[in-house]
């Protein structure tokens, strides 16, 4: 069987040598078998006539569903799934926000100004800081709670007026988020609804709540409590673990639970509890998207124990396998089950801070509001502990710790951070797009998968061809991940560049990849392109951007894929997803899209051919612009 | 291909004759091979590194999630989606009683005495009748909504102190119902919670919501809403569609929706749109749940406009190939999808009142809070002017309707009119299973399958099976529908009972089954059973009764069994769930639950042995109670 490739070379080789574990890389070879009927979505488990699948024998389930209600529903539900899991850190995050403004919880406001804006932003006035906390999370929270029939009050503060207008017209502004998604679970189960267009459009309102409060809220709020990225060169991957210390690696998308870990650990006393253990201190290594929220912010708040991020979702295992971490704090999503033996064997402590993310093996030490200071000292002497215990002569781990990553990647950048690089506007950016410096912007976004030629592969490929067309890229998520550990988020990456983006790069000291932090950082990559259009005076849809999944894995990057499509952008995938069996959902998002939100689905697999169609797409809104290509 | 059999030998041959349509007896048949991974569980479609099967070669999936990680969630989530749409039916019929108290609907309340006893066991005191409404209806929304970490109020008042003592042991006395739902979601989504048992403790706690709220609330509101059940004797089967009469079938499960149409036609008013159109009036023809409830209340409302319950789930493409039907309306799930070409063959209108069950090519007319008896005469009217186009001569409809049912099934029996008849109190049903008369109760519940030897063919036979052992059969949902259909709900199958079931049924003048109706009516059977609990002064796993699905079909089926094994009863099912890939599940559900909830499930597909297990199982529990098997 052969191991699942990487464009992480080295990453690769580690894993070659390492014939004694089981990962990922290997299971991807054994399940090469894959099902027709779950790839095209045209399998049904929802009752127990079944399963059905759609044949040309079998047009139909026993119940009647044609393969476009089968496909409709199997993928509304993904949606469903994705979208609610971005809404509970949104929810997780406000609460804390609100425990924060009601004193209930210690965490200090890391930026006042961010919290200041959003304040504004929303028409809060209020006398303290901790006022302004509570108003903003109230208001947060009012409206993912509302029922279906009350429509969220905050979204006309965060979408274009234009949208907001589409929206309204297809009858997809988005009543209580939680409700939405909780009436989708309804629609999709059986012998309920069987309408595909019906179904469709709820995918479209499901991601409308998830970009604006999922991703683009969460990151506001994490602002306040966890401070604001701040432009800077950071370190990545395996080599970040520094073997002195005691390493806890974090994993998930739930920020904010860190910040009372953060806080202590940035003390002496802190720091005290891993020297007591014969270590140097304490250190966070980044490990999934928690990490390069970390890295994005380290620069404001966590800046010395932050060691960096080591690598995206599928790197886990083998950093796991280095023997460097002590301890993993698992807190939310994209933990892969396969660390468990791994742990078991390595002796490293698994711990999970929410029960909707518990692993089998992990011990639940669950995060309460008000307690995290105490949450954060029982952690770190569990992690102390935990190192102690592993460098004991009688059960010393082995450190293996290879030379990986890079210790120049440029982060820290969001969509405030840019303009202030910018100089105040995002018209610099316009203006290189409008002379033809650069010839548009794409965001290489979202997940790593191991299909598409392996870890990585397409998402490296597809960048190299962007930037070579002088196409600046903008990256968040395990996209970024990859992209750093492969140097295309370090400046010298400006050589891989086409002549005029390089010199753009030259100029500015800059990589040809914008490092965003973590997926919920397409959020911040949409308020960029929002920006965009405001400051060029155009719709969404008119925009000279083109934004892509290329190695979607998780339902969370469907439902960020409807958000793109709900903001009217188009969106590459280069895996399609199970909706292929549904000739009138295929259409839908392929051809009759642009005519409804104005977004586009297209599906590509070669990086070469990619590039060329994206080039085009923006050569051909540009020239609509009245800019020629 | 062989048509699919039924118990219901009348709607097989007429099956038979119809040789021009597809239903889903024929599509059984062509769906007949399946897919043993999904009939196992262990089939993941999370991921674009999918979909992952488990074997021997493969036991993992690519993130490494075992065989009972991959189970767990797959069951969390059917259950989560199974919960869900009785929570929605919960939350639509409280809106509804909000909407009456607060003056907003002008819909009556048909049982003052019904809200005020739900006043009273919420310990509400309000001076009018609307304000009690308001109240009621006020705190279940509330509970509905609660976040997760906000404990559910009523459930206090509606389970025994025992089984809150139990929940509150395990952890899974439940949170905000749609909270746990919407968590639910959370956790079964990709890499996030691995723990099979966790993700089963989750179960059980949406079995208590669905139970108590979805199930029981809704019942008891609907008793104020639509007028309690009167035991009474009624029409069953294909029989009850009057030609003469515009025939509008109601299909679904949130039963309040009619009660605008159901006010309508018992005026003369309202009949005289009938007449206009030629015909004698407008009757309603139960056709799923919706027609079931309708026949149980019929005794308090819509007496004479409710023709009677044509069938259950699978024969409603029977029934409209008969042309009595001019419309369909469809106001939750259970609609197949399947009768959408007969509608259009057949010229019959479909019409939807909730986006959640929006059929493909139905027309969605939505139910309005207020607006009740607006949305009530359009409906009439369409119906009216659909039959004059149907019996117009060129469009002429051919109508075929069988010699089919029973006009003397017993019905309108809850949880209160039982305990009328018997004069007050449980205490002559007590004294009759401990003198050994009656051998124990069954609940023969929930929906009705096409496995298990066909259509109701496992339902009719283990119902037998048991009333020949002088065990009484409760029973509700699409199983009342079948077991009518072939005259088990008729006092004459009196004669199909052993001998001291048989003299009871002769002394009091009852079927030996008692049919409670909709499958909500679930949450009426729990209610006699805690009655017998309290009044035998035992908890609920010492009951001498067991419940079973036996030809459990849809997701909400599994969510009424959570409910069931949450509650501390036995449950039987004759097909096994998609769990069993999993040992841990298997073993959890099959031996370990007597000593957490003290439920437990057994599986068994033989109708013989499923009864000689029943009597043994409630002969054990009578032994354990001191009273001779």
């Amino acid at each position: 069987m052969t191991r699942c490739a990487s464009a992480d070379s080295c990453l690769s080789d580690y894993l070659e040598s390492k014939t004694d574990i089981n990962t990922a890389f290997d299971r991807f070879a054994e399940q090469k078998v894959k099902c027709g009927f779950g790839k095209l979505g045209v399998c049904c488990r929802l009752c127990s006539n079944g399963p059905c699948r759609i044949t040309p024998d079998s047009p139909k389930g026993v119940c009647g569903a044609t393969a476009d209600s089968i496909v409709a529903r199997n993928f509304l539900r993904m949606v469903a799934a994705g979208s609610a899991c971005y809404l509970h850190v949104c929810e997780a995050t406000a609460k804390r926000l609100k425990a924060i403004g009601d004193g209930v919880s210690p965490l200090p406001i890391r930026s006042q100004q961010a919290l200041d804006e959003l304040s504004a932003l929303f028409g809060i006035e209020a006398e303290t800081t901790a006022e302004k906390a509570r108003l903003v999370a109230e208001k947060v929270l009012a409206d993912l709670y509302k029922p279906r029939d009350e429509k969220m009050e905050l979204v006309e503060f965060l979408a274009p007026q234009e949208r907001i207008d589409t929206w309204n017209k297809l009858g997809i502004f988005p009543g209580g988020a939680k409700a939405e998604v909780f009436d989708a679970l309804v629609k999709t189960s059986t012998n309920l609804n069987t309408d595909p267009v019906d179904q469709m459009l709820h995918v479209l309102n499901l991601g409308i709540s998830t970009g604006l409060y999922g991703l683009a809220l969460t990151n506001l709020m994490n602002d306040v409590i966890m401070g604001e990225p701040v432009i800077r060169t950071a370190a990545t991957g395996f080599s970040v673990a520094d073997p002195d210390y005691v390493n806890i690696a974090v994993s998930g998308h739930s920020h904010s639970v860190f910040a009372g870990l953060i806080a202590l650990l940035e003390t002496d006393a802190g720091q005290a509890i891993g020297r007591e253990a014969g270590a140097k201190g304490i250190k966070l290594v980044g490990m999934t998207c928690v990490g390069q929220d970390m890295q994005l912010r380290a620069g404001s708040s966590g800046t010395d124990i932050f060691s960096g991020q080591a690598g995206n979702n599928f790197t886990q295992e083998a950093l796991l396998s280095t023997g460097a971490i002590d301890m993993v704090i698992s807190e939310f999503n994209c933990t892969l089950s396969g660390i468990e033996p791994i742990a078991e064997k390595q002796n490293v402590k698994l711990i999970c801070l929410d029960d909707v993310a518990k692993l089998s093996s992990a011990e639940l030490q669950p995060d309460i509001l008000g307690k995290e200071m105490e949450l954060a000292e029982k952690l770190a002497r569990m992690a102390a502990t935990q190192h102690k215990q592993r460098r004991a002569i009688d059960t010393g781990v082995i450190l293996d710790i290879p030379q990986h990553g890079f210790g120049d990647v440029v982060t820290g950048i969001s969509e405030k951070s840019l303009v202030d690089f910018l100089g105040g506007s995002v018209q610099p950016l316009i203006d290189l797009i409008v002379s033809g410096q650069i010839k548009g912007v794409v965001g290489v976004l979202g997940c790593s998968n191991l299909a598409e030629g392996g870890h990585d592969v397409m998402t490296v490929n597809l960048t190299r061809e962007l930037i070579k067309r002088d196409i600046l890229v903008l990256s968040a998520g395990c996209t970024t991940g990859g992209l750093a550990n492969v140097g295309l988020c370090s400046p010298g990456a400006r050589d891989l560049a086409g002549p005029g983006l390089k010199a753009v790069c030259e100029a500015l000291g800059i990589p040809p990849v914008l490092n965003f932090g973590p997926c919920l950082s397409i959020g911040r990559i949409e308020m960029v392109a929002k920006a965009l259009a405001q400051a060029m005076h155009i719709t969404m849809p008119e925009l000279p951007v083109v934004i892509s999944a290329p190695q979607w894995l998780e339902e969370q990057a469907l439902a960020d894929g409807a958000f793109g499509l709900a903001m009217g952008l188009t969106l590459h995938l280069a895996q399609v997803p199970p909706v292929a069996g549904s000739p009138i959902i295929t259409k839908l998002l392929t051809e009759d899209l642009p005519g409804i939100t104005g977004g586009r689905l297209f599906i590509e697999s070669d990086p070469v051919k990619t590039a060329e169609q994206m080039a085009a797409i923006i050569a051909g809104k540009l020239g609509a612009l009245g800019v020629a290509a």
